[in-house]
């Protein structure tokens, strides 16, 4: 049973406010904590038992596993936090409502912006610097991310730490980001980059991907 | 600066009721929930910046040691959920109310059981076993466990996991039970066995200990 969760974090206070995020640590919203135990109770109820959680160190991810990890009565279970799960960064588009870039740079640009793989979106001057990112080496502090560079952060992840625990036989939740996870998702898929615009992850759906010995897909389901 | 802040769990439903609970895995209540908030924001308001956090794997200490870790805007740091800081297991005396064993045993026994350093409840039949305890040698699944006993294995996280984060200078923040934050107390302050029934933690009152480089005590404060 080598069984992986991918759940996108619940509403956030971005999402319901239509504007980027990128690694802007916002919260969820009551409506996002309640997606997320509703998720908790759908993953409970499929008979699915979570043996450990990897979360961005953002909280709107980290709430939503720890409220999917209640709901799961796997509270005790370890919690792995790290940035390479981070939404990717969004530049100086963080902070932006995207209906108002799209009027001022157009529709197809701010369509780019948000599903292109390639696409930098314009370089902040700001770093969200804080003391989550003391150990990290200030060259992965990024100014804006392409969904390539965010993928070349997560693969990463999923080589040294995922991989492992799945092939362990555990049953892994992995908590991120619309990005995040999309990226992840292309990986273990194998999805053609000029597709990756079509992968859509909702907020706080789980999805269980079921492996074979050599980590190959048998098995897709959304919950 | 070598900060140690212990925070007992918050309102449990067995304090609420009264009964001994031990290893049974009981939730907050509402007020429990609220206390921890309260926790959080007294450390917050005294300046203190958490770096990692140990709970045991019961959900009443994980629970509060997250909200402390919302609360204080540091929901990314590392967690450490162990059962070297559960409450020490009240063997057979586990689900009894305690005024109901004081009018069956007498109060000054029900003290013993209580206070009493190397007294050891009546042992249970039951186990407790659950996952959370898979990887543990059978032989760490207590029957019924004096303060002596709990002691015995809350020191080895103080030496092992605790003691060198400190000499990191890192802040450390501990959530545990009643009786596995006495046994850390009465280590940490050399109180003699025989005044151990004088130590009292309540519930979601934050002490912080300062400490030198030889992790002397050189502070306390309850906040």
């Amino acid at each position: 049973m080598m069984k992986l969760i991918i759940v996108r974090h619940g509403e956030s206070e971005a999402n319901f406010e239509n504007y980027w995020t990128g690694w802007l640590d916002v919260d969820l919203t009551e409506k996002g904590i309640e997606q997320a135990r509703l998720a908790g109770r759908k993953i409970k109820a499929s008979g699915l038992t979570i043996d450990c959680a990897f979360e961005s160190v953002l909280k709107r991810s980290i709430k939503t596993a720890e409220t999917i990890l209640y709901e799961t009565d796997a509270a005790f279970v370890p919690e792995y936090k790290t940035w390479r799960l981070n939404e990717r960064h969004y530049g100086a588009l963080v902070g932006k409502n995207k209906d108002q870039m799209a009027k001022e740079f157009g529709v197809a640009q701010v369509k780019k912006w948000r599903r292109d793989f390639d696409e930098v979106p314009p370089l902040t001057k700001d770093n969200h610097f804080d003391r989550r990112y003391d150990l990290l080496d200030p060259r992965l502090i990024s100014k804006g991310e392409s969904l390539h560079l965010t993928a070349q952060r997560v693969i990463p992840l999923w080589q040294d730490q995922i991989a492992p625990q799945l092939l362990d036989h555990k049953t892994v939740l992995v908590c991120g980001h619309g990005n995040s996870l999309r990226a992840l998702v292309q990986f273990l898929e194998a999805i053609p980059t000029n597709q990756v615009d079509q992968i859509d992850i909702p907020n706080a759906a789980p999805v269980v991907y079921t492996f074979n010995e050599q980590l190959e897909i048998t098995h897709k389901e959304v919950l």
